[in-house]
């Protein structure tokens, strides 16, 4: 809203009274979710800062009545318990990055709505909410997870927290995760694997360089390798992913006289979710096999996640909000449900290019859209 | 000395007073080298603070009288001016590396004197001065140098100033360094040349590789080139140099999930005195010429030295100090001869791989038979 607006109007939950200084209104659910999406941005919750927003939202649910509410840490959990013969995830994190002096949020003419969080991801959860509260009996059971610390390290991450403690929290056959995607769906994720890859020689002074061994040139074969790899294409559930193999850190060299000893190629494989972890490990181990790499060392690996689009749930999903699914190149939280045997598709308001920066916004049309399909599916 | 040595006896120099405190007794040039070494030692002289042993050079060869002296700076060039058909150039450099609580210098039981500068090279200097006191009519006409600054950054170096300011006091038809060489004749010196090898790409998120272009993966071929590369070993006034091309760095990336647009490779080329530094750049541009290299960036260069073996000097100068001459792979100072049409060779006592060292020594046996040997070149 325009720095100009009053304060949101207090809640019509009688308990609670007007906000005081530095308190924030309780969440309004009966506003529509761009409203709501306002209401969400201009009640700030930076990675780290999230109980007061966990605490509002934990108290908007529990006074829904129609929901069982769990909550864990600043991360809240709410099911509703039908019954149903499919049971589905509606999840979203509720931090931000550091707010960059763009907060409260602003509405343009055009029905832009600007600040911290719009599109990265308040509106998403503003659609959670908003279907939480207009949908007490939806054709398949519902669990809506609001989680926190998505935007800083994945050891702090909430839904990751939950998953380990509570994995049956989020016992699902399908979960959308309401990130920014255009309203696009974007089908399960692909893994990322980072590898360094050293070589070992032996230091001589440069003017005697055959007394030593270069680290470096026997390198040579690694980036050869590299530069001749042709990444896959698979199509998994309709969707066409694309792998890729790159160095994306090279470093070696002692001073400017001397032959060096190590040379290190970190490698960075992205590859697609019809690899399993240790299939994506053997096939780098195997792409290098033959070229004298000395030292093989994991950096770092996060597993891809299926699409699931196959699912009788993802593809009423697909029906309902249309457009054509797409595949999802980077990795995201839907992973986190991939790993517990849960199909998951990305699928929200906003530009993800405009996820963390300075002029983040969404368009409120967008915003109202996912809901009304996200309704659409779980109503008709 | 050992510390507990008495302060050396007052120089005979009858105009010059004894030390005081702080102060040092004139250079005596009367005793042998070894002891005269031993002297200079107790003469501190880190580079940059070689003014006070420049002043007790100078005096020591202006008393001599036979000599025609020279000062620039902390430079002293003294000659012969007898008109023999050949002129030889004797130099070092009266600057030492700091001082690692190695001095005074102090003399074992073996013969050994130990100390900073012992080796690299006061020595050296000490034999020259002993030349300079002992052989007034040489059979050659000689020009002594005594230069500041050798052991830090070559802008400092006297030896470049005196032959940027007086190239004609360095004039003559062979040199010799006393730089340590185990009194072994070392002719010559190979070129250093260093090049940056840059590829350029594009960067992208490493999520969607196809976007972008890897600049690391470019310098497949660089590496590939480097790693077939065979480096000459030709033989030049009867030594076998040994050229090497090597990679002496390596960089290339931006963080762990982005394609990397720029990929240096520093790349060190040291030639044998047949090339030239036009020829030896040339060699270099034309190894890279189809590797893709987008920027070709000269770093550094130091031109390589003929050894001049064939000149009658250096065929005497030979015969007189006995030994097989081997080839000096290192850059060094002869360099400079060599650029202003002077064959120079290194030829001295010590063992270089003491030099720079906190047990930094010399035989005083090599001391005085290096001594020996060229008054034996320039009085037979």
């Amino acid at each position: 809203m325009d720095r100009t607006t009053p304060a949101p109007v207090p809640s019509t939950a009688a308990a609670h009274p007007g906000p005081g200084p530095g308190e924030h209104a309780a969440l309004d659910l009966d506003q529509d979710a761009a409203l709501l999406t306002a209401q969400l941005v201009d009640f700030p919750s930076e990675s780290g800062t999230e109980k007061p927003l966990a605490d509002a939202v934990e108290q908007a649910l529990r006074a829904l009545g129609h929901l069982t509410v769990h909550r864990y840490g600043n991360n809240v959990i709410a099911r509703t318990e039908l019954g149903r013969a499919e049971r589905v995830v509606l999840a979203g994190h509720i931090d931000t990055v550091p707010i960059a002096d763009n907060v409260p949020s602003r509405l343009d003419a055009d029905g832009v709505l600007w600040g911290c969080g719009t599109c990265d991801m308040k509106s998403g959860v503003a659609v959670q909410l908003r279907i939480a509260r207009t949908v007490p009996e939806p054709n398949r059971d519902l669990t809506f997870v609001f989680y926190d610390n998505e935007e800083v390290a994945a050891e702090l991450n909430g839904l990751r927290h939950v998953a380990e403690a509570h994995p049956e929290w989020l016992e699902a056959d399908f979960a959308v995760l309401l990130e920014p995607s255009d309203q696009q769906v974007e089908g399960g994720c692909q893994g990322t694997l980072r590898v360094l890859l050293r070589t070992h020689g032996e230091r001589a002074h440069s003017a005697r360089s055959w007394l030593g061994s270069n680290a470096i040139h026997a390198a040579a074969p690694i980036l050869a390798r590299l530069a001749a790899y042709q990444p896959r294409h698979p199509v998994i559930d309709g969707l066409e992913y694309r792998e890729g193999l790159n160095a994306v850190r090279i470093e070696g060299g002692v001073a400017g006289n001397v032959i060096p000893d190590v040379c290190t190629v970190t490698v960075n494989f992205r590859y697609a979710p019809d690899r399993s972890e240790e299939e994506a490990l053997a096939h780098v181990r195997e792409v290098f096999a033959d070229c004298g790499v000395d030292e093989f060392v994991v950096d770092d690996h996060s597993g891809a996640a299926m699409p699931g689009l196959s699912h009788p749930a993802a593809r009423a999903f697909i029906e309902a909000v249309g457009g054509t699914p797409r595949p999802k190149f980077g990795w995201t939280d839907v992973s986190r449900f991939s790993a517990l045997g849960v199909p998951a598709v990305n699928y929200g308001p906003g530009n993800p290019q405009l996820a963390h920066k300075r002029d983040e916004r969404v368009h409120t049309g967008q915003i109202l859209g996912a809901e009304e399909r996200l309704r659409h599916w779980l109503t008709s």
